[in-house]
């Protein structure tokens, strides 16, 4: 049994007494309320933003400016963000899949607009009836729309399907890169990666994610996982080794893609914070008050598909003695 | 968002064009069986051991040399080695924890005979009622007893709680590098490191198995790791990038400690395999068999907590058609 790849044994915590903070971005009421039929009523989901920002979360996706004829569970998107614009330190964070909701997102003061771009054609096509580059296009015309509005919110654009497709399949490589830069010349302001349908492997999440760093910089700002076959945490890991510092996740580990039949959910809230805790990674969440939330998450979702482990095991006595 | 760790970012893929293979042990009829209460009858491990070698697993723990008053689940120990004896290529594992179980495996005729050790005191008093430094005697004694029956049995010992205990909290690292040492020293031809407990983190594992390696070199050959918190997968990762080529895993993630409350199973053999098929890793294992076999071992622990996430999705498209 040799001992290989020597040069990966070095970990942060032999050579840094303190580890950069990581930020947890809670996008439960969006990717998580979005996979499920029934709608939440707004009144919880102000229960829930307010819990989870009092548990420490600092950037929340609080839903969607999509058409309420398609996901009539996040019509009440503008109240959410109108409720969280009032929470200090908090970056609002809201979906967009076109202009007509970009302009939606303008005025509702959302800090931050997050706009969906497949890596996979047959993905894009079955999810926005557009092709990757139509979706680019719509991009610098978002762009354009933000800066004549002088509203101060973001642009990040999240490459989904990133590490393959349940429609396609495989999906290449330099695509991604391609589309990567292609977004940030329309004028994203970020990037991110999404394994959206759970068919990233850990050695593949280094690669892309280095070969992404390597051609786009800092910009490259998010990783987004699922843990459809179990690799969801392992994919969190190997992404932190490549230099991410900013994951999104759904407390419960709600969550899926109505193009990813049988995907269990996002890496949940939960259990991305108690590995980032366990390493001795800063992430300011509270797990008492994540775990209390997760508690009536479940009881407002009964008898929904629930994910995660903490919860049910709690933390280990080194954690607690810490 | 910097990037950092630069040393880590070149993946054995990019370097390596064939990835060397892993051994994955079924610990299930031993490990799983002997944390549920039902015993399974005789009839049914035989057929789980036949369908886990016909699944292309080449190492199986089959049982446990213990008292049957402690353990009657596992009574049936000898008649699974002569049956598994019998099947090509096998390695036959037990696990014996003192010199009596000992005799019992060389007079079995069983390949290799697991001995556990623990590094946290508290859980080696609870567990075997020794001290682990009385468990390290123990060992001499069954190296003894071993070489004068002429047996080829080899003797690898387990390191359990290595990485934190449920009883004592943390467990001193030093111990852990010193117990492998005395272990080996008192007559262990290999060791592997356990998180018995589901108390690890990636980067924990990868520190103590650096450490491990750098003392004992390749004689520390085996990582066994619990899913208790949701970090079981991206502790085999961590350790594999640390250079460990040897897992232990239960079929549907079964298992547990009688001195770990609330803890989840062993991570799951099929959820194992996927991980390092998924990477390119070859391990020899037919998934199609496992998924089989799963749904036998699911029928016949009917009502048992079963754990693991590869089942419910399937494999994806990317593997079917590569």
């Amino acid at each position: 049994m040799p001992r290989v790849r020597s040069t990966m044994h070095t970990t942060p915590m032999s050579t840094s007494p303190t580890l950069s903070p990581v930020t947890v971005r809670e996008v439960g009421l969006r990717d998580g309320l979005q996979s499920i039929a029934r709608t939440l009523p707004t009144e919880h989901k102000l229960d829930w933003l307010r819990a989870a920002h009092a548990a420490g979360l600092r950037e929340i996706e609080v839903g969607s400016f999509v058409p309420a004829r398609l996901l009539p569970q996040l019509a009440d998107t503008a109240a959410l963000v109108a409720v969280a614009r009032t929470l200090p330190g908090l970056t609002t964070s809201v979906l967009v899949p076109n202009l007509k909701g970009a302009q939606a997102a303008l005025d509702s003061g959302a800090d931050l607009m997050l706009l969906p771009l497949s890596a996979s054609h047959a993905h894009s096509l079955a999810n926005l009836r557009k092709t990757p580059d139509e979706v680019v296009a719509e991009i610098g015309r978002i762009r354009a729309l933000r800066d004549a509005s002088g509203a101060r919110c973001v642009i990040e654009v999240g490459l989904s399907t990133a590490f393959g497709c349940t429609i396609q399949g495989r999906v290449d490589e330099d695509e991604v890169i391609r589309l990567l830069q292609a977004a940030l010349d329309a004028g994203a302001e970020r990037v991110g990666l999404a394994d959206t349908v759970g068919y990233a492997d850990p050695l593949q999440v280094a690669r892309v994610f280095e070969r992404g760093f390597a051609v786009v910089g800092e910009r490259l700002s998010c990783g987004h996982f699922h843990d459809t076959r179990g690799l969801g945490m392992a994919n969190v890991f190997a992404a932190w080794q490549a230099g991410v510092r900013r994951f999104d996740a759904c407390l419960a580990g709600i969550g899926g893609c109505p193009h990813a039949p049988g995907a269990s959910g996002n890496v949940s809230t939960e259990d991305v914070a108690y590995l980032f805790a366990s390493m001795g990674v800063p992430t300011g969440l509270d797990f008492d008050a994540l775990l209390a939330l997760r508690q009536r998450v479940a009881q407002w979702l009964d008898g929904e598909a629930l994910h995660g482990s903490l919860w049910r095991a709690g933390l280990p006595k080194t954690l607690l003695t810490a």
